[in-house]
């Protein structure tokens, strides 16, 4: 039996990527599972070729309306919409239907940090896409709906939890965290132009006020099971792709106490990797891969523990967060059509 | 009467940049200041050109020995050399000389801090070339030795020390720095070519072992008068210029405060720019320019003051703080041959 | 007396690369030259610094509206406008104004050209803003009306004018041309998205479609005193300024002969640099600068010469071309404001 | 069986290209393809991590030396090593091994273009690995010493063989090609530095000096069956893969004729995409696969047929036609561990 699967909003940088991993993975290789449905908002009527040369499989695929009606006859379901616009698909959409949304309407608890961050009435909360979070992994096999994580807090919720949920760090933490361009989304803006961005870093939503703040804050809360408060100052840096994080927090620890605790985190954790003491990651290592890599150290002096991750933000950090959350819900292996082998340099 | 100055270290970065600014410098139009001897190590015999062929009007102009005898001869000598030579020049060369050193060789004042980052003996400490501390400008006004700072403690320092010495913040301070690729010089390195670091963000001198954290420290411990911690970060972005630092550290202050804090620490200084509510620096602004742009803002939910500074490393950041520095040794203007304006996009 | 001067489309790259070199302006400094009104479409009412981050001593002015009344209080108007914009404020100002037009609506001579390349009707000739044109310099002394050459034809223009005037290489031209993104302006497009321009580069306008084509035939053609043809590719690479024109044609000189009749051509050109055999330029050399570097070289094998010419599409290219013009058109010296020190790594 | 497989010169670019596609091939997955030793030279006895933080599944693989009695107990044998070193180890290694040489030793067929290009003595010629060569595909299936063509050669060839072939265009070419750096190779030279590249294009070997030009001659010459002249022109731009090439030649075909042409050449062709009219390429498309994209035109006011191609230098321009020459000469299906997918943005 075939499973079909439908990617809405195919021509956005989310729905591409996760196109790319689709095309690569064995099931539909093998014709177990089957790209049906690409749809777009006003790219509809043209072709995925115009929008995402790289998918060359796909080029002559005409792109729909993305309508419930369209995305209905389909399995699975992948949402790569503008805020707002998963909650009004995903209502319309029968409950049978796997629905993986790339988008921020499900991944909140707090009806309140919803409102302050994103405005309006909160739509409710989905089983979070992260596996690697302590006992979400048996959820995510049960789920029918699915929140992606946002792809800063992929990184830093992963950078920061061993030591979090240990005791091992003040629950106070800051996060730095560079991101390539394509975080923004594809719609044109002047200030996202090649001209702009190239040949500097820039700060942006910087203060507390980041949409992806509640939710890095309420993870690591809910595993140090008090309120951790969250610094995060987002910075936008000429490359396309890759996020790196500085997560610091006031530390007691040695490095290799640290170490040993995230070592022992992430053990049976494929696709999570502790570099060795004296390496240091790179976006650069992770591009196309679903890994995150991570060097995590304890300045002594300071008193400070700090460790940096790196993640692909179209891929662990978007669409292959959304392949591997449908490998777990479908009940395949977690790691289909996903790699921890980057494209570098 | 003409006032001769020779660059040690001319086919380097820093040397280039200090060129680049006396080729538009109103002396040397006017032929007060005169460019004398060029210096290198391993390239002396070739041509200017060869190495800077930006800089056309000296392209013909070829190097010379770095030694003694050769700097001797002048009035103003800038070295732009490895850390540890400039101590040996600096002896040979007889008082009267103005020198500008832009190595780390006097910067700091505690040998301890020497040994324990550079290794082996402290070579003294000279007047610290960044007039914007208080109080200094005076000293550099009679100096006939000047240290230049380090790119990293500029941006850092500047963007921290107000609320540090208002005690608007506490005494521990995290700076994450995003920089391009100059900043670590010309020295042909494998983790340095373009194909490494284009399309990545990369970590290194984690954990508070990079040279430029007991600068950080030493600036911000004696305006506060009490001994500040620094947990420093640096980042490598994929641009050739351009320092943007995240400087946090936990607050009571409101936003307002702080901003005000920092609009009147700054009020007079001509290169420093404390961007209005609402705007936030890029890299972008400051590329060739000796400004600094500066972003104050307050986390009140995380109870944190983010300063996010701009700086061009090898401007402000070196060669632009050299020339500012002279001219002040020289009784000039302190803003000749400098601007305020960058090249973008 | 004070010469005001005027520049309508203050927020885009053209206007702002315009006020960039004005705010160095040695006229400007002095007093003679005031920056009066800065005007913008739809940017009306916000403030320079809103735009132009970089241009600090201007950050605080408003942007007017671009109107005929707004500019006519000037005796200078720079337009940097959308192609058909500077015909309808031109014929609105009185002929007393200088005006130069960085647009194209005034650059070519054969309606025929226009019509097929831009549509519409022509709206006449201008003298065109290339004072390295043989007998040009002259020309653009009495005008009081100057339209600045396109980026792309500037630099192909300059790379072939000698070799083709001298009738050493067949008049069938080959130039292939990589450009920084800014040359295509300020108006947001996806494909000039930052994550779509890094990273890649990517051929446009091919087949000889590309609005400069007839732009550099016309000026070969005259130098030439009979037809040339012109293939022109334009390729759009990962940078944000810059362009680099390889400008090849069959020969049978050699390398000698060509690089002879370039450098006597040019021997007096300050802006024009032929480079020493064995150097080729790159466009990092002249960032920032009005300078234009050659290459010149014959491949005998092939008979081909292939001259490689390197400028900033947004300086040489249009800003500084502007600046240059107007310091003719004023009677001063022609190279007040701009520099051939570009602003390197 | 399991087929052992080495890759000597694994620790830099050519060899880390053909680990990251051999961690992904179906027979190393499924056990019948076995990766074996990773040699390099003065990296040996340092781990693959070190240099190749992407490959996680090999990160602690030791690297040994390059040596035939390391690589003798192998079937098949890559060679990723400086030009004259492969020969050496080629002579040393037993007939029955497949060994497939990404240098240039064994590319050119005359001796006196060899020695014209790489000085010294001719190694002599393999078969040449480009299936996509008319009849080539039939001599590598019984090849057992195979040469990787250089990767501007695979792009230009690619781009101009069916023109050449049908007689649509003159024997006289011009290839004017884009290329990202990591085309030059991982030993570190200052003009390959970040800083260098980064914001500048860079011409290089201009008038026929690059090695690659005789390469490009030698294919179209058989192809024509007379000697094809070829004026190339390769710059440097600041990405880290990729190459453009804009390949022209007279003529006096339409743009449909053109078309046509090369859409019957490649219609097989699975890695050879010629785009549909008003398409064009871009290395972003291509990145990380084994993808040729080309857009054909015909600027017909010139008589001059463009052809643009788009490659990833070290997939298709060289790591991944060396799996593809693999798969063909053990006779497996031509593509596996390959794809016409890339990474973008």
């Amino acid at each position: 039996m075939t499973i079909k699967v439908a990617v809405a909003g195919a021509s956005g940088y989310a729905g591409g990527e996760i196109l790319r991993l689709l095309c690569g993975h064995p099931r539909v290789r093998s014709g177990e599972l089957e790209i049906g449905a690409l749809t777009a908002g006003g790219n509809a009527g043209t072709t995925l070729g115009a929008h995402h040369p790289h998918l060359l499989p796909l080029a002559d695929r005409v792109l729909e309306e993305t309508t419930p009606e369209i995305l209905g006859g389909h399995d699975v379901v992948f949402l790569g919409l503008p805020h707002g616009a998963s909650a009004v698909i995903a209502d319309a959409l029968p409950p049978t239907i796997l629905i993986i949304d790339c988008g921020a309407d499900f991944r909140l608890s707090d009806p309140g940090d919803w409102t302050a961050y994103y405005g309006g009435d909160h739509a409710g909360t989905w089983p979070y896409g992260l596996p690697e979070l302590p006992g979400n992994r048996e959820v995510l096999k049960d789920a029918n709906r699915i929140a992606v994580p946002g792809c800063y807090p992929t990184v830093s919720i992963l950078s920061l939890l061993p030591a979090i949920a240990a005791g091992l760090a003040e629950p106070h933490v800051t996060v730095v965290a560079v991101s390539g361009a394509s975080g923004a989304g594809r719609s044109p803006k002047v200030d996202l132009l090649a001209s702009e961005v190239i040949g500097s870093a820039r700060a942006y939503g910087v203060g507390g006020v980041h949409r992806h703040t509640p939710e890095i804050s309420q993870a690591l809360s809910e595993a140090a099971q008090q309120p951790v408060t969250v610094s995060f100052t987002p910075i936008l840096a000429p490359m396309a792709r890759g996020i790196l994080a500085t997560c610091t927090a006031r530390t007691t620890a040695t490095g290799d106490e640290a170490r040993a605790v995230y070592e022992k985190a992430y053990a049976d954790e494929e696709f999570i990797h502790v570099l060795p003491e004296g390496r240091l990651p790179a976006t650069g290592s992770v591009i196309g891969s679903n890994a995150v890599q991570l060097g995590v150290t304890v300045d002594e002096r300071a008193q400070t523990l700090v460790v940096v991750g790196a993640v692909d933000n179209l891929t662990k950090g978007t669409g292959g967060a959304a392949v591997q959350s449908m490998n777990l819900a479908l009940g395949w292996t977690e790691n289909e059509g996903l790699s921890t082998v980057g494209v570098a340099p």
